[in-house]
């Protein structure tokens, strides 16, 4: 029986929003401290994770306050590692298909995930890079589609590695901030990219995954959109005035 | 009980070592199809990969010689992803515990080789960057070994993923071919490093590594010398030509 959980992460981040949707698809019991990344707490650093990165899952060890965590408890990081990590926890959740080439195909899907498409999306917004590397990393997820279904047919970590990218793309682009620096009219273009018929079966994927209760528990689009505005007006301030 | 295996591979590429290490410490039983990267037969591109890169498993389908694939076999590719997809065929072969924490400890370890170390190392051999950066993967690496024994205490797939990139490092360090542009006296110098109190650790581990039969059955000094030798003449003519 598995010890005592507890997530250690951020509304905002991808990466925690991915170990979430696992923990809660697996209806594991487990605690969820929210770090806020502009101010995090001394014992975060501390005692939690000395790089000061989310998510971070704290298992095993006495029951203490969240925010006084024993120093018996093992602290795991990494979002890919996380996944695995709970779908490993609870075998039966249906987090992974048993049969090994399903589950290759999974690691396969979160591998592109998180060396094409997550490096792409964030040179795209964050880096100032022309958007042809991020719709062709977006062609690269679509194909490793099944014609229907999730990621590898049935639902699973795969799936829960990618829907909180391509929830927050949205998110990102409608707001077409000075941030992301992109010319008149760009977000505008490319979100008719990313929902017209080149990407269709990667948006009804999409559409598919954010139906899903987990989902939509842990994904609230205005909250997102405030606070990627509020990212984005501090980076631009900090970019200015550097640049001064 | 498994289906046939091929792995075609590479004798000189460190990710085609990993999956080939994996497979012979789990006894399984497969075929082995050398793969000349600079002059690959047109059934491996057009029938197994069509990226063109190694490893790939081509699992299951009807039994047919090397080089005639059926399409009927799963072509699987990515070395981390092939590493556990053979921990996953072969459950109580001992590539991987059955403790989730060791498990995520195992998978974290194969992270920092995948993300930090082999970027760095690439970095260092091939792109003329300085060798700080890959001093500091090693020191990253060396932080996660317990005081003795493997990677994350029993022998594990972490392993595989890293003895392939330390055998090649010396190799390569001690060719000081002009491909590498180092200055005169550095690679000396940095050999003496890793070798040296800083990275006593990893050493012994390394050394430790470097014993096990699988690994000498499958890593020979001369002919990978050798190899690099070839491909470097060839890149530094091939680099000497695009500049004139």
């Amino acid at each position: 029986m598995p010890e005592q959980i507890t997530l250690y992460g951020s509304y905002i981040s991808p990466f925690s929003h991915m170990v979430n949707i696992a923990l809660l698809e697996s209806k594991a019991d487990f605690n969820r401290f929210e770090i806020d990344l502009r101010n995090k707490p001394d014992f975060f650093v501390r005692e939690i994770n000395p790089v000061g990165k989310v998510p971070v899952i704290a298992y095993g060890g006495p029951i203490v306050p969240l925010d006084r965590p024993s120093p018996e408890s093992v602290k795991l990081t990494e979002s890919r590692v996380l996944l695995d990590f709970i779908a490993d926890l609870f075998p039966d959740a249906g987090l992974l298909p048993k049969d090994p080439v399903l589950r290759a195909k999974a690691h396969f899907f979160i591998d592109v995930v998180q060396t094409k498409l997550i490096p792409a999306w964030r040179g795209y917004f964050a880096e100032g890079k022309p958007s042809e590397s991020l719709l062709t990393a977006l062609e690269e997820v679509q194909a490793l589609l099944p014609p229907s279904g999730y990621a590898i047919g049935e639902w699973s970590i795969a799936d829960a590695s990618i829907v909180p990218i391509l929830a927050r793309m949205d998110v990102v682009i409608e707001l077409d901030h000075p941030f992301c620096g992109w010319r008149e009219g760009e977000a505008r273009s490319v979100l008719d990219t990313i929902h017209g018929p080149r990407f269709a079966r990667l948006r009804q994927f999409y559409l598919h995954l954010a139906e899903r209760p987990v989902f939509q528990a842990t994904f609230d689009k205005d909250i997102i959109k405030e606070t990627f505005k509020g990212v984005f007006d501090f980076r631009l301030q900090l970019r200015q005035s550097a640049s001064k």
